[in-house]
């Protein structure tokens, strides 16, 4: 392509709300421009971007046997009553009606779509396994779109279904996807880790998040330094941390004492001479199922969505004040789990503690020489803390947790029956009788990939493009645009590399060499080549390295083989 | 790909409410499936055939000079309101609020947004010639979707904008699109005609429909056996037919007659004995800008859709009965020019007549002796006539009309300066003064092709695809599938085919194989070869041409040739 009739407007500005450096770096390079909130135009540098990404996954998809198809954005509203996220699925659902009042939404993934057509095509087991796989558009009414592509309302994302005649064989298809994934990021040039995490609105038994690794990351993830395991910090675990159990831990009759205006741990701790260890927190939290409590060693801290896990509910929030205060009778700071008639998880961490503080749901009262087996042994008990970097990893032995930050490119979950019951999506197992499906889902966010490219691969001067994924590998900078020479030798160079396949772009636009320099620094092209003064003296060209910023000079002749060397080494 | 391990529900049946051959035929090969009214699922074989299409138009829109961006599905009703268009598109236009109520709309095309794009962007004439296309999903509400992916609500277009700097430049641009056009649609393998057009809600000055020829056709169309004019017959012009002017015509007084009962052409030619030639037929129309008028010669047709481009109206319908009482004060029927108070304009063919007979707007009379010129003057003359095949070619001498049926799977228009007039998408000219940028627009159903291409290319077996875009070139069919041999020969075919770089479908399933003939019938697979008991006897195999059922038994070295040689003549 020749840089002089390339749609390409780059800019120095970024724009006002572009808060992460793949936004800015994406409008500057003249890869995106903004429609409206969270929607965007892909002009041709951001849709090369975004086509190879693609490629690459239609390519490692059909290798692993999945078949593509195209389903429809607008979804009828009745396959979602059916399914039961009509009502569940909240605002982010865009719902629409048509001309003739019909209920519709923007689809913002598809199970419902691929549930209904594999239940009405579907037979035999001897039709499954089916993988189904489409690269399409959808739409998502988020709450507070933003970061560009990355958290976008209307986004392109392939997604996967499996349906599979039993668990086993769901879990192959499972696993057939998890290593499709591992091939993709990685032919994508992307490091990346893939951990256990929540399965959110979609549902199912388990999922796996891949997570680009850039220190600007939304998301927290813990994973071990010694053995393979690594998750969300929404869903990590770790060894439950020793607390050097107090000698004086010993079994009393319960006691209110008064501790005026001590509400966190540490003051009611120091208050009454114990340690944070010695207290039994209780957050209360509200759910789509009512206010729940979760208890906890003081020192620790619980992780909602563990909780909400636990009950099944949708979704979890701290409660209000007023809410508090109305269950507890008390001022937030003074509940405790005895005497209060709300559902209870007590974590790992509470089971053992003897002579333990807590609320006394009473203003201004905690309870003392509380022992969890005796006092509070209806209450069930469960993971729900927040696991740390730094803490023992809960798979191996000796492993000790770390912290990475990370942007979920993809997401796995294994959805069981969830759908294929809802629906009735079933099949005739061998013995001819009706078996629900099982199924898997499988996204990956493509647009969200190239923008996590970007995060994880950029420095001050703009993009620094992985090459598989790169809109062009090569860039040929002519400076003396008016030397004939000098465009001669870049015409040569840009008719061989196309030859070769090799997606070149040749700067011939007029203009100062300190312009296009800059514009080729920011739009990141792996490999640049220029071809300048010294061209001129002694025929010899300029091969720059856009991450390593390596140079070497050689012969015109040489050229050609040195940039493929140089392609393949950084592929 | 193998055959058993495709998703290809083939089907016997045709869903209830298919009307034509495409979609009957696209449901039972598997291609698509519906998800609700006009909303469709492409499964792998329907999706196979429009990613051929895609990669066609893709090819030649590059080649052309255009360049892909990728707009979005949902835009901001801003720009709609800022064009003009929301209140004026209708209820195709499918309109929707997002969580915090901002206006949006599905897109049904994209004008708004690529010239909301380039005014922002484009600053000089140097940036001009611009051509940006996409290949994206549009949404009509279409008030009765039918005809399968042919006149779906929910559809993938490429869309393509061109700004220019002047009309001249604009002309250019529009004659490369017409150009790609031809070339796209010739190497899609279809049979077609570039025909003038109506320019409907779009807009601008002149346009241009692509009609694939099929007696199925929704679309009539007439063109000149011997020049190149051809034409939408909303659109069409021809020569006015001579009406041997009746040596009575007579310069004479006005006279109201009593025509009791007498309301149509030929009931009151008959009984004033006069002939419908003599007659002015006055037919009154509803428009967007209030009532019309059209007058014509009694034995001619009125076309109102060039009655609404001479008025400018949106819209155009015959009047009810009630509004022409209430207009004319007489009965439907005795409608006549004289006296008549709202905007009319006479076709060419009122206006040599000397002796006519009109309607008197009281009921059962008519006007006799009627004198255009004299009675009538006042009234514009424009070509208001519908053309008929059979009538003379309006460009060259000798030439006549002929009528074909056509779907329309292309319009390119010449949009002038409609939406950067009232988006305000200007640049400097060489003079550093402000012109608007002068646009076309050019769009491609890419479903509608494929359809297209199944009503042109069927049998009573099935699909006959053209080559270029079957879902498959080559489907190996092994007979004895339990036969060793044959599996061997089937599975060597496919392999050195697809070492060739051709898509080849091997049918390894079991079964009779009269499914498997059937099958292959019906999917239209190009070309066909059988691996049987020829094979196992003699060593050949048969290949079989899905369009003219030609066969030939050659040995199995000889194979592959034949199939290279049969794919480039069929090419």
């Amino acid at each position: 392509m020749e840089y002089a009739r390339l749609f390409l407007p780059t800019m120095k500005e970024t724009p006002s709300d572009a808060e992460v450096v793949s936004h800015k770096l994406m409008f500057r390079a003249g890869m995106i421009r903004k429609v409206a909130t969270g929607i965007y135009t892909y002009l041709p540098l951001g849709l090369r971007a975004l086509r190879k990404v693609e490629t690459i996954i239609r390519e490692e998809m059909d290798g692993a046997g999945a078949q593509e198809i195209l389903m429809p954005m607008v979804q009828p509203s009745d396959l979602w009553i059916e399914s039961g996220r009509w009502d569940y699925y909240g605002k982010e659902l865009l719902r629409l009606k048509d001309r003739n009042e019909r209920g519709y939404c923007l689809g913002p993934t598809h199970e419902e779509i691929v549930t209904d057509l594999v239940r009405k095509e579907v037979r035999s087991y001897r039709d499954l396994p089916l993988v189904l796989y489409q690269v399409q558009t959808k739409f998502r009414d988020e709450i507070r779109p933003r970061f560009g592509v990355m958290r976008a309302r209307e986004f392109i994302m392939k997604d996967a279904y499996s349906f599979d005649r039993d668990d086993a064989a769901a879990l192959e298809s499972y696993e057939k996807m998890y290593q499709a994934y591992t091939r993709i990021f990685s032919r994508c040039g992307l490091e990346f880790k893939a951990v256990e995490a929540d399965t959110g609105s979609i549902g199912g038994s388990a999922s796996h998040e891949f997570m680009v690794l850039a220190e600007t990351g939304e998301d927290l993830l813990l994973s071990c330094n010694r053995c393979a395991y690594a998750a969300n910090m929404e869903k990590a675990a770790s060894r439950l941390p020793e607390a050097d159990v107090s000698e004086t831990q010993k079994e009393a009759t319960l006691e209110k004492v008064h501790t005026p205006g001590r509400k966190h741990v540490q003051e009611v701790a120091e208050f009454l001479k114990a340690q944070p260890r010695d207290l039994i927190k209780t957050m209360i939290f509200a759910t789509d199922k009512g206010l729940v409590a979760g208890l906890i060693r003081g020192d620790l801290e619980i992780n909602p969505l563990k909780l909400k896990n636990i009950f099944g509910a949708n979704f979890i929030e701290l409660a209000g004040d007023e809410e508090v205060r109305k269950l507890t009778g008390a001022e937030v700071g003074f509940a405790g789990p005895i005497g209060l008639d709300i559902p209870m998880i007590a974590d790992i961490s509470v089971a053992p503690l003897r002579d333990a503080i807590c609320g006394a749901n009473e203003t201004d009262y905690h309870l003392c020489h509380v022992m969890t087996k005796r006092d509070i042994a209806a209450v069930a008990t469960g993971d729900i803390r927040l696991a740390k970097a730094g803490e023992r990893c809960p798979r191996c032995e000796r492993g000790i947790l770390e912290e990475f930050r990370g942007i979920e490119v993809g997401h796995i979950f294994k959805l069981g029956t969830k759908y294929s019951d809802a629906l009735g999506a079933v099949f005739l197992d061998g013995n001819g009788k009706e078996q629900p499906c099982v199924m898997g889902c499988y996204g990956i966010g493509v647009g969200r990939t190239v923008a996590a490219a970007i995060e994880q691969n950029h420095d001050e001067h703009g993009i620094i493009f992985p090459v598989a994924i790169a809109p062009f590998q090569v860039e040929i900078l002519p400076l003396q645009t008016k030397k004939p020479e000098v465009m001669a030798c870049a015409r040569r160079l840009y008719d061989a590399l196309r030859v070769k396949g090799i997606d070149v772009l040749l700067d011939n636009r007029d203009g100062r060499p300190g312009v296009k320099f800059k514009d080729a620094d920011l739009i990141g092209i792996p490999c640049r080549v220029t071809v300048g003064r010294r061209f001129l003296s002694d025929g010899e060209v300029e091969i720059k390295d856009r991450k390593t910023g390596e140079v070497v000079e050689i012969p015109e002749a040489e050229a050609i083989r040195e940039i493929e060397d140089r392609l393949k080494a950084l592929a």
